[in-house]
């Protein structure tokens, strides 16, 4: 498969394909080796609304804690989701952006101690059994049809001009890996994310989680993993949120001039409802750096597979 | 090139096509996917004596600085390279070996500052500027023919078989990504070592390095890395050193039995001096884990290229 038939012919498909005629061929053609590409998950290649996926995950986890030691409930964030309410949740993600970690860091407690001593390949199984059964909370469907099918096609499109593609997200690694394949095409190698700790257990000779976030792979820490895990700099890059603005702009403002794309959940009809909430700056940095915003609306004939 | 011309006809080199035609044809052939090698650097892929090369550009760091403000030639590391006797920076490293980091924290603080606020392209073009002039102290040839000759017929050997070769160094991983893909074949997206902190600058959109060293990759934290970068369980393992018993016992002992080469420096003629130090847990856990001794003078016919 080539070729972007889920996108109309507009703006965002002419930069695009624009894009890739300059960086392979005539004089400023990008060596192969270094044609990376980097995403993006939650918003960018599926949904994350009316949760990031791995949220449904983790709250089944505390479901399930709160049944095995009903006392759970009386504190966060296992009140919450004995009780229903998920607010609670978003307000702590909400008040990090804001500037308020606390009730981040009982979520990011609480987070650590469903994989605490686990090990990586009992997560990956656990994780694996999740996405073989889990429906999304709206549209009740597997979570592999919330994958954005222009998003699949622009994977394979580029990789059809030499590129390397690489995801690069907030969402944390080890959630991603058992999927990525399936979803995307991008082998575990290359998806990049938050992460637990780790640490090896000489006896078994298996490596397990620790009870520490190691980092949060977000904003100005994208470009940071990016380095660390590729060595090279991207020419292209797609995100959908603040979070992305430091990924984007490394890609755009490179030595070599990159393709930065905004994915932009403008439509207000098939799948995700519209949002600008955690996008504002964003949509600001893509006019001031001129980032290539995409239209959910009018860019997407289709927006998933099914 | 495919084949092990340089390797003699011996029980190292049958082990390894034995483990080859395992891997790739029959009921227990792996998917070539999860053909996965990881290889040590010095020692393994390249000569570590007199000293690791990385500590010749180190060492040429502290003389530019010494000469730039002579008054640090009062206190260590800085005093041993004004006077040229090196002893005091590889007793600091054999402390460490025996569980005294007093001084190795010393020479991480004059490491760190070598490279605090530099970007990492500046620091990468340093390197490759020292890779294009620096001379190996005894033999008077460029690093790139200190290379193991039967170790690189090994990687494409490996690559002929399908499988993915990545470098797993207690080395400093920029150092190394500036040379590996001329000496190696290796690209610097599969170079993993220790690092040294990096943060991002959002005004000019570069990365740049901290004033801390990131994490030592070496012993345990080995196999962490692997998952981390790769998110697979190596097959193929090859090393040298006390330090690489982790990661040989990794590749080991999976669900699939895997590959563990030692590199054994037995050798008085060609190149390095024979040498155990550092060595010596290695070669006991060979025998216990069953890890495949390579002698340096017995089953290599070429140590090498030139």
């Amino acid at each position: 498969m080539t070729g972007l038939p889920s996108w109309r012919d507009g703006a965002a498909r002419r930069a695009i394909e624009e894009f890739l005629a300059a960086v392979t061929t005539g004089p400023d053609a990008v060596p192969v080796a270094e044609r990376v590409a980097v995403f993006d998950n939650d918003g960018t290649l599926w949904s994350e609304k009316p949760m990031p996926t791995q949220l449904h995950y983790i709250v089944q986890g505390w479901q399930r804690a709160v049944r095995d030691d009903p006392a759970l409930a009386a504190r966060q964030p296992y009140k919450a989701v004995a009780s229903g309410d998920l607010g609670w949740i978003a307000d702590a993600v909400d008040k990090h952006y804001q500037g308020d970690d606390g009730d981040l860091k009982t979520l990011i407690g609480a987070l650590v101690g469903q994989v605490v001593d686990v090990s990586v390949d009992e997560y990956a199984a656990s994780v694996a059994e999740f996405f073989a059964t889990a429906l999304h909370p709206v549209r009740g469907v597997p979570y592999a049809q919330t994958v954005y099918q222009p998003m699949v096609e622009l994977l394979r499109h580029l990789e059809a001009h030499g590129f390397t593609c690489y995801i690069i997200s907030g969402g944390e690694r080890d959630f991603m890996r058992p999927m990525t394949e399936g979803n995307y095409g991008i082998p575990p190698e290359r998806v990049v994310g938050s992460a637990f700790g780790l640490s090896y257990d000489e006896d078994s000779a298996t490596v397990h989680y620790t009870d520490a976030l190691s980092f949060f792979d977000d904003g100005p820490e994208k470009p940071v993993r990016i380095w660390t895990r590729i060595g090279r700099r991207p020419i292209f890059a797609a995100g959908n949120s603040n979070g992305d603005i430091a990924m984007l702009d490394y890609a755009a403002r490179g030595a070599r001039p990159g393709l930065a794309l905004l994915v932009h959940h403008d439509d207000d009809a098939r799948g995700d409802a519209p949002y600008d909430k955690g996008v504002e700056q964003a949509l600001d940095a893509a006019a001031d750096h001129g980032y290539t915003v995409v239209s959910v609306r009018d860019d997407w004939a289709t927006v998933f597979a099914s």
